[in-house]
């Protein structure tokens, strides 16, 4: 696919999973580990990885590509073990939902050169290889972060490999992207969740919430170690976000306080004209 | 249906067009109003309404029910005008979002013996006659709270205009039923449009958002005036709802503050576990 043969995966998630699924579909030879024994196997049983590797990820010194798809808190450290077998990778990629702090621990291992940030808009509240599917990436943006020293080799690959699975790929520096997804993606998680929270504390049960409850709660049942992991990394873009959410709420609450409902028609009218175009 | 003949509707927006659509399809003969021309006329071409009334809604005199289906903050004022020639009226009904005002007012016009307020769960971000469709209240959720006058006969009516149409009716009191509502659905709606609004002053544009970004912000389309009445309405119960859910944001970014791994994740299990069962 797109010229690359062989691709090595770390941890097979929903993300990991689904991707060896689509890379074994087109031809790619996929290895992988996964710290759970019973999905390494569902997984070579499912035909989506060819070759398990053990613990040590020696086996993925062969790959052209090396994808890190562990959850936030735990890909330092296996990037620091993995990077033994990585001095030949032509790209090592990955699927966080944060870019500053994974590239930073690429930069310390000596991988900068061939490190490029990777982030698939294609994770959803369900998690697991249970929930691995092919065609996730089909028409999802794909953030991709290369760092000052990355070789323009490297970033090519990563946009063919996710271009090949139907992505798009959108350069963004790792900075940026985290800034960005604080808002997008991190602040929706922390609504929903403390939403959810919220509303059992009120002693609200989930058969008494409509469509739109349902909607606004849907992101609660993400997993919860995943989620922390994401929060406290990307915490000092977060809690800004958090905090402009908290003044917000509380405006809407003066505005009803003092039944202002002309500075309430057009609160919701900007709400509205938010999400046009 | 269910020995329901006649029915008048006041509106002819999402819920009031779409129970028109659905009476009309089970030989129920529909008489109805709309202040917007085009929306009458296009409901009485499409066949859903078969006898257009004027402004004084004189005609629906001869109807088994009335069915108010105005905006909550229009309601009061329609229902006043159409209360003389409902003196005969078995049942009348509403579909609004806010049930203790409307209450009121019925019994200020010496109704309360036959009003029961109705809220059906099947409301969403679109509106208007373009919207409506059959089928709309199939396996919903419709609240019914007869007042502390309200007939035997009329609270069975109203259960079997929507048992007819394959909605569940719920009995719950008015007070009862603003005080959850405003938890279920009127909390997540101020929680969609601020996000919303929050996301465009912070510069995010909606195609930045993936799909859970999304989930968090489809709300936020709602129309303006119908929830700025809504929330003004029900402001007495909504105002404790976001001044919960301000110290519950604030309590997250405390945690991110210090970096407190532990509590972030028992809030994101607590948020997991209120949406089961």
């Amino acid at each position: 696919m797109n010229g690359i043969g062989r691709v090595a995966i770390a941890g097979l998630g929903l993300v990991g999973g689904s991707l060896a699924r689509d890379l074994a579909a087109r031809g790619v030879h996929v290895s992988a580990f996964d710290h759970d024994e019973a999905t390494l196997r569902a997984a070579h049983d499912a035909g989506a990885v060819h070759a398990p590797l053990d613990a040590s990820l020696a086996g993925s010194a062969a790959a052209d590509i090396f994808v890190l798809a562990v959850p936030v808190h735990a890909a330092p450290a296996v990037l620091e073990r993995a990077a033994p077998h990585l001095t030949e990778m032509p790209l090592i990629t990955d699927v966080g939902s944060t870019k500053q702090s994974i590239a930073e621990a690429a930069e310390r291992l000596g991988l900068g050169d061939r490190f490029i940030g990777g982030h698939p808009l294609a994770g959803s509240h369900t998690a697991g290889w249970a929930a691995t599917r092919t065609g996730l990436f089909r028409e999802a943006r794909v953030y991709l972060c290369p760092g000052i020293r990355a070789r323009q080799s490297a970033t090519a690959l990563a946009a063919a490999l996710w271009q090949g699975l139907g992505a798009t790929p959108v350069v963004i520096d790792a900075g940026a992207h985290d800034r960005l997804l604080a808002w997008t993606s991190h602040l929706p998680q922390a609504l929903a969740t403390t939403l959810a929270a919220s509303l059992a504390a009120a002693g609200v049960r989930p058969h008494d919430l409509g469509p739109g409850g349902r909607d606004m709660t849907r992101l609660a049942a993400s997993p919860a170690a995943l989620w922390t992991g994401i929060a406290l990394d990307n915490a000092t873009e977060l809690m800004p976000a958090l905090a402009h959410m908290e003044r917000g709420l509380a405006e809407f609450r003066a505005m009803l306080e003092q039944r202002d409902a002309a500075a309430l028609e057009r609160l919701f009218e900007r709400g509205r004209q938010a999400l046009d175009g």
